[in-house]
C-alpha cells in the first residue's frame, strides 16, 4: 500500500511531445506525484516528426489501476482511435481512475473508447469536427471539466499545462498548485497575442496550412 | 548545402524535461527548421527524476557547425559547469550558430563557458546567486536579448517556450512566430497566477521548499 498517485502517460508513435511533457513537468513536481509513461511495450517511441525519441518505462499491464490517466495527443491518435486493444485499456484505466484527462486529440480517444458519450470536451482547435463525429461538442474553453464524470480535456498542446495546475489542485491542494506554478516559472509573457483562431491573422492561418502540407504539426 | 536551420539541444542526465521541449516543440513546428538532441554519446539520458527517459540521436561532433544551441537547464547542469569537454563544445558551437540560446540554468552552462561575461542573462529564479558567482547580473525579465552578441537566455522552465516563439522570429519571421504559436495554442489561462516570486505567497514558497527537499525540482 503506498499514498502516492500513480499517473501514466502513454505516449505513441506520431504523438506530440509537448502533450507529454507538459503535464509531466508539472505534475512531477509533487512529491506525493509518480508518473510512469507507458505503452504496449517499453521502449522507445518517436514524436510526429521523428525528431525526438522518449523512452516508454512500462507496459500496460505493469501498471494496473492507475489513478490518473493523462492522454496525449498528436497525429498518432489517428491509428489508435481503431486500435481496440488501447480502447480497451483506456476503459479499463478508468474504472479506477479518480481523473481520466487527455491534452490536445488525446480527447479523440477517450471518445473512441465511448468515455465522452454526452458530454462537452475539447482538443486542438484543427480537429473539433473529428470530435463532433463522436457526437462530442467541443466549447471554446482551453480546459473542460465534468468532475462528476472524473474526466478533464484540454485543448491543443501547450493547454496541458494549464490543465496539470488544476489537477494538482484537486490531487493535493490550491497550494501545491502554485507551487509547481511558480517552479516552472509559468507566468506567461510571449512576445506575439496569436496563440487562439480568435487573435490570428489571415495571413498566420495562411502559414499554419502550409507548416501543415510540409507535415510538420 | 542545405536551406534548413539545425537546432541542437543537449539534454542531459539530470535536465529539466520541459526547459528542453517547450522549444522543440515550438521550432520543430517550422519546416525550415530541424531539431537534433545531441550529446557526449548517442542513447538516453533521464530527467532529474528519472521518470522521463529521452534518446540523444548525435554525439556532438556528428552535428557540427550547429545554427542554432539550446540548452536546457536542470539539476545535472551542476556537472556539466566542470565538463571541459561540454564548455569546450559550447564554445566551438557559438563560434558557428546564428544564436546561442538557453532556458533555465543552462545559463549557468554558457556562463562557465564564458560567454556570458560582462552581459545580463537570466535563468530560473531560484538560481540568482549561482549565476552572480560568473559576475553576470539576471534582470527580472523572462527572456533576456543580446542581438549583438547573438546571445538569448530565457528564465525557468516554461519561459522556453515564450524564447521559441522569439527564436522563430529572428530565424524566420514573425508569422511563422505567430504560427507556431497558434499550432501549439499558447493563449495561456492558468487559473491561478503564482507563476513569478512577486506573485506568490509565503505559504507557497514553503510549499515551494517542501518540494525541493523531497528532491522534487
Amino acid at each position: 500500500m503506498t499514498d502516492q498517485t500513480t499517473v501514466v502517460i502513454p505516449p505513441f508513435d506520431g504523438f506530440t511531445a509537448l502533450d507529454a511533457i507538459g503535464p509531466y513537468e508539472v505534475l512531477q513536481r509533487i512529491p506525493s506525484i509518480d508518473v510512469v509513461f507507458v505503452g504496449h511495450q517499453r521502449g522507445e517511441v518517436r514524436s510526429e516528426n521523428g525528431m525526438l525519441g522518449i523512452i516508454r518505462d512500462a507496459s500496460f499491464d505493469e501498471v494496473p489501476g492507475p489513478d490518473v490517466l493523462v492522454f496525449p495527443g498528436g497525429f498518432g491518435t489517428r491509428v489508435l482511435e481503431e486500435d481496440e486493444l488501447v480502447l480497451d485499456w483506456v476503459r479499463q484505466a478508468h474504472t479506477t481512475t479518480t481523473w481520466t484527462t487527455s491534452v490536445c486529440t488525446g480527447s479523440l480517444v477517450l471518445a473512441a473508447a465511448g468515455l465522452l458519450t454526452g458530454l462537452t470536451a475539447t482538443t486542438h482547435w484543427s480537429t473539433y469536427a473529428d470530435l463532433e463525429k463522436f457526437g462530442v461538442t467541443p466549447p471554446a474553453d482551453r480546459v473542460v471539466e465534468h468532475l462528476d464524470h472524473r474526466l478533464i480535456t484540454a485543448a491543443g498542446v501547450s493547454s496541458g499545462i494549464d490543465m496539470a495546475l488544476r489537477l494538482v489542485e484537486l490531487l493535493v491542494d490550491r497550494t501545491a498548485a502554485e507551487a509547481a506554478q511558480l517552479m516552472i516559472e509559468y507566468d506567461p509573457k510571449p512576445h506575439i497575442d496569436s496563440g487562439s483562431v480568435a487573435k490570428t491573422s489571415d495571413a498566420t492561418m495562411t502559414r499554419v496550412i502550409e507548416c501543415a502540407s510540409a507535415g510538420r504539426h
